[in-house]
């Protein structure tokens, strides 16, 4: 097998250790006589996994004690309704503000909306999002339920270098990007929330991290499975959980362990996002970050080659060079490069080194 | 690898040739140099695998042209929220009656109370829901906005032989337990949904067979995520797809195929069946079915030892021979043997001929 560099936003490349052990066992978990994804939840042996899986997340993520990690069906975007629902009735005046640095956090806004008041606060729209707004949090109105960010912008290639202190207000993260490739003070926050699919698993489900005191508040006409009380109470699994993302996680988390856990891991996401960014500001102006240096996303690299009718010559070499899926979102174009925890350092080096070469050939 | 045989209720048996191809090609799927789990949603071969599933599901369920197929997230228990939320607006009284055969109707019934008046017109639990209730749909309300049924009740062992025809009210069906196990007449429902992990493949995600006029009337409370339309304008991928499950899914319905198709899995269900109700049946009086005999289901099979005492026996001896999971849920007691489309003949023999010995020894 010819294994290639995947570029690709979402879904994305998973360690190899962790597919190969997978493989290895799909036909036969813990010698059960079955799959892994044939084994029911409420088995004992299901039910261990899980309860590993939450304390190897606790432990990496740094995770204090008056948190709850809840496994959540329906991905990330679920989530921009279950927030509301969860979270909105925490004051009187059902408001919650946005910080917009990108599409993600407009669609949560929009769709929380529905629910209440949903504000936009401050918002980098105007400059396409090319780096993350500023705004003073202290001029937040007291009967702010929580304030919604979204912590690395995928599309855009931005993230927020150093999160605001919210006090009372909870501040809610979208770390769907970003999740254990870096290292967080979670004590900032409210509630974060990730769908599997970048730096943790396949796609189907999510991970939401809350602080304790903010479950059990939910509106009444919350559908029962997004409201928390109801994964908090029954262990995730008030009905089938996804299994198979659950094992999925368990394996990249003891992938990320071994690897010396989230300090490690964000030491060598800094070097693999150095090599590219290098390779674009050593091109004298033949490829062009998108964002603004000082917000640059160490998990997305957008950019652009400043002559845009090589593009496609761009994407066909890169193809043949084992560099799939470097094709820019439209709103941003050009090309994104995703360099979730799993990409290996030599994709990054054999991705700048293909720059500079095409770069040296075409300019 | 010594493969047991599965009696449990879901997650459940897969058939063994879908593992093994999936396990084959796990680290690169189609050549493409990467696991399926690793490959974009969005990319040629993925749209493409997602629209050979509709197309294999269409074709084995007999599917009309007037029906849409929707890949949901959350398992079947989301839809008991989703449905009243897209229903219920059909008619200005918002009201919607329940068939109750089960638990999974009366938690349905609970849910859709949120959103408008959710009338229980027949149940059977006053004996267990031992037995299908009958009932007289051309008594139901003409303001009713749909009827909600569950055709197979995994709990108990019942189920729908014979389907109401309700007329101009859109009959909808929770067939969790039984898509694609028998042949269907979707031309008198207006909705049946599945969640996968029975008949279909991993946990996570489900099927929404849904009449095309039905979409598009959802309360403006409806997260995105649960609406219809939402799933029908995107080809189900307003966000990202649990992509496992739809690669699944499409294994499972070409093994479907390669054995005859429905018609004659239905066939070979009856058959099966049978072998473990006739073992019940000639035990004169050791093994009592717990559903009555009208109303029994192919899908899962109650019983009970006339001994109760000897169950722990039972279910520790059957494990000796490959069978496992034949533990009864707690509000039936005794036992379950849920034989889906991928329990082999040989393991329903296995399991008459274990049960025929044990009655004949501790008798």
């Amino acid at each position: 097998m010819n294994r290639i560099f995947n570029f690709g936003a979402g879904p994305a490349m998973l360690p190899l250790p962790v597919l190969e052990k997978a493989k290895e066992e799909f036909l036969d978990w813990k010698g059960l006589g079955m799959s892994v994804i044939e084994v029911s939840h409420r088995s004992a042996e299901f039910e261990a996994l899980l309860t590993e899986t939450d304390n190897l997340l606790r432990e990496l993520a740094g995770l204090p004690e008056n948190f709850d990690i809840l496994y959540v069906h329906g991905s990330a975007q679920m989530q921009f309704a279950a927030i509301p629902l969860n979270l909105m009735p925490l004051k009187p005046a059902h408001k919650a503000a946005f910080i917009e640095s990108g599409h993600w956090t407009v669609l949560a806004r929009k769709e929380a909306a529905r629910y209440g008041k949903a504000v936009t606060v401050a918002s980098s729209e105007a400059s396409n999002f090319n780096h993350i707004p500023d705004y003073d949090v202290s001029t937040l109105d007291a009967d702010t339920s929580y304030v919604h960010i979204t912590s690395n912008n995928t599309l855009f290639g931005t993230r927020w270098n150093e999160f605001p202190d919210t006090g009372d207000i909870p501040l809610v993260a979208d770390m769907t990007s970003e999740l254990m490739s870096r290292v967080i003070d979670y004590n900032k926050f409210g509630l974060v929330f990730a769908g599997l699919q970048k730096n943790l698993g396949p796609s189907g489900m999510a991970a939401v991290l809350i602080r304790k005191d903010l479950i059990g508040h939910a509106m009444p006409q919350t559908p029962n499975l997004l409201n928390y009380d109801t994964y908090a109470k029954n262990h995730s699994m008030p009905n089938t959980i996804n299994t198979f993302a659950v094992y999925m996680m368990n394996l990249v988390l003891h992938w990320l362990k071994d690897q010396g856990g989230v300090p490690a891991m964000e030491k060598i996401n800094a070097h693999k996002a150095k090599i590219i960014y290098d390779a674009i500001d050593n091109s004298t102006g033949f490829y062009r970050g998108a964002a603004q240096k000082d917000f640059r996303s160490q998990m997305n690299i957008t950019f652009t080659l400043a002559n845009s009718e090589l593009d496609k010559k761009f994407l066909d070499e890169a193809q043949g060079h084992g560099l799939y899926a470097l094709k820019g979102h439209r709103v941003v174009g050009g090309m994104r490069a995703s360099i979730y925890n799993a990409m290996p350092v030599a994709g990054c080096q054999t991705l700048a080194d293909f720059m500079a070469d095409f770069a040296r050939r075409n300019g």
